[in-house]
């Protein structure tokens, strides 16, 4: 054991991360909270779109992630609240909620599938001819032909949230490191602390296992439970006498693919995202690039003439059963947390994954719906390749 | 008069304006030459394919053009190999030549035009099918009708160009300042300096405006001759398992727009370029990044898994008749000498440039072929709006 078993070492400091390690500060459940990493908020964090939509968001059977969202999606506004507060900084929340298109008509029946999960949910949608979806938003093209308005939805803009939550766990009192993290080690069958890429070591009675795609290396009892899952975004931008960029939240499926545009301040619009099982290879790819702006224009053919501001990929961290895995894997050292796997849901299922780590760290019940991401059922689930 | 009448200012630091100021140093054209640019090697010259392919990129009946971009591309060997031998830096000289593409049935008698311009030019070339262009360059795809090989083609790597001939003019003496000149001043009829952004003021007996697009704005007899003319690159790279890119420069018109990818070390290409008249807008458009991606794959279809490194836009000197404005233009104070308007030529006009900016500072004859550059035809050429 080393000497200050009452630090807790947060690994990783994209919006999971860095939420535990606000939460872990401000409830007290150490007497020091070290949140370690090599390039703080960079990540899949910052390469992310902010959609709160779970339900539009939600593959097909994916039962229980989508109740995870809707009961993440819930706690958004006070989260929001909380870290504006907190940080004194915005977290550019938007509520101007989703519309999802389809310019197939085979994909019309999606939307009566969408419908049902939502009603399921109690919540509210309108399914709109493609006249009434461009009446509402002007930028859908004549290709939408038709769509729903989940008015429900929220948005967040993930580069103010990180630096929202940041300013709050600094403020909380957290102690920011910006180094690599080797490994956590352990002694007695506990965490002991980690190893830093320095040579140093930091002692630690707990550890949080944040760092998203990359935590499976932390552990080798943590082998095989996160793999990467590239995704490229683009970053637009409306220009003088483009047309105006749509207020709310578009989705789409075109050509059997998934994209979205999600409206930021200043005109601009974060497109997204690609998906790619091909390891830690960063690249944004031209096929990737084609792709988002081929169908994202059919939806919204005034991008045309946008700026094309920033192209960037990262990598969602995937498991077997594309939920996270929250709390003590079975079999790893006593203290050691795990915190990841949150897949293309990180920033939605940060409100919830707040409050999980609160009650890990303090003892206090675990908060309701947070149950399918408890990693005790990874007992009894096989890991992925 | 300022007191250093013997000193020569170069406005404008991209690959005319620093080999002007390497040739008037080297030549001892002064006692002190002078290179003043806010951001030297940006602009045009920093987004350029670096063509040196007089023919294949001359548009029908530029036939002027043309002629001086055969006789800057005889000049290029010598002059890479000097601005190399000067500098002790490579520029990236290539001499695999150029490969012209159609893929649509109609552009092929326009392959027919370019041999007769070769021919006539004495120069090389050979009518390939679309299965021989293949043979030669396997990157292309099916959809490539016809070809036209052009062996004596080079290319360079601007990027290199300008790293190599910054090194040599600082070598052969000259002073680089960091700042923007806001105009040329004169004195009784002769230039007597420029104003640089800070308020302060250099003394000159000459000064080179090199500025490129941004030269019309020096001086009041300068307005109207030369506009800013937008394109857009793109610079991509093959990866582990692409097909490998093409050895040669390979240019293609696609649905009537002309689309070069030019060889760079390391896999890369850069991709180019659009044409926009929209003054100094500075954005990449989606639009042009799509055109520049759509086309090019429609001609090398493994790019589609390149990656996509960079986009870019800058600004090419468009003048009224397309010719680049080399010498004292009518009208303007002694010793201010234009050296701009090279168009999308720049590159490959820099060496025969570089031959009239000694003659022009040594009082040398003008250099062979580089009489339709001549300022003194704007005595009676009509400007630009």
């Amino acid at each position: 054991m080393g000497e200050r078993t009452d630090r807790v070492v947060v690994v990783g400091a994209g919006v999971v991360g860095t939420t535990a390690a606000w939460v872990a500060a401000r409830d007290h459940a150490a007497r020091e909270v070290v949140l370690v990493d090599p390039d703080p908020g960079s990540g899949a964090s910052w390469v992310a779109g902010g959609m709160l939509a779970p339900i539009t968001e939600a593959w097909p059977g994916e039962r229980e992630l989508l109740e995870l969202g809707a009961a993440s999606l819930a706690r958004w506004p006070a989260f929001a609240a909380a870290v504006e507060q907190a940080s004194g900084r915005p977290v550019g929340l938007r509520t101007a909620g989703t519309l999802a298109v389809v310019v197939d008509a085979a994909d019309r029946e999606d939307l009566d599938r969408v419908i049902e999960h939502l009603r399921a949910w109690g919540r509210d949608a309108e399914r709109l001819t493609g006249r009434e979806a461009r009446r509402r938003e002007p930028a859908l093209g004549p290709a939408v032909r038709a769509g729903l308005a989940v008015p429900d939805d929220l948005a967040v803009d993930n580069r103010l949230l990180l630096a929202a939550l940041r300013a709050a766990a600094e403020r909380a009192g957290v102690v920011v490191r910006t180094e690599p993290v080797v490994r956590v080690t352990e002694s007695d069958g506990a965490v002991s602390g980690v190893d830093l890429a320095s040579g140093k070591r930091l002692d630690a009675g707990r550890v949080v296992v944040a760092a998203g795609a990359w935590s499976a290396s932390l552990h080798p009892s943590l082998d095989g439970l996160v793999r990467p899952v590239k995704g490229e975004i683009l970053r637009v931008r409306a220009r003088a006498g483009s047309l105006p960029p749509p207020t709310r939240t578009v989705r789409a499926a075109v050509a059997g693919r998934a994209v979205y545009a999600v409206p930021r301040d200043g005109g601009r619009l974060v497109l997204g995202a690609t998906q790619y099982e091909t390891g830690f290879d960063a690249d944004v790819t031209v096929g990737g690039v084609r792709d988002l702006l081929a169908d994202t224009e059919r939806v919204l053919p005034g991008i045309a003439d946008y700026a094309l501001e920033e192209s960037a990929a990262s990598f969602r961290p995937g498991t077997a059963d594309n939920l996270p895995v929250l709390g003590a894997v079975p079999g790893t050292p006593d203290g050691l947390l795990a915190c990841f796997g949150h897949g293309r849901n990180g920033i939605l299922l940060t409100a919830l994954t707040a409050d999980v780590v609160a009650a890990l760290l303090t003892g206090r019940p675990m908060p309701d719906g947070s149950a399918a991401a408890s990693a005790s059922r990874l007992a009894t689930l096989e890991v992925s390749s």
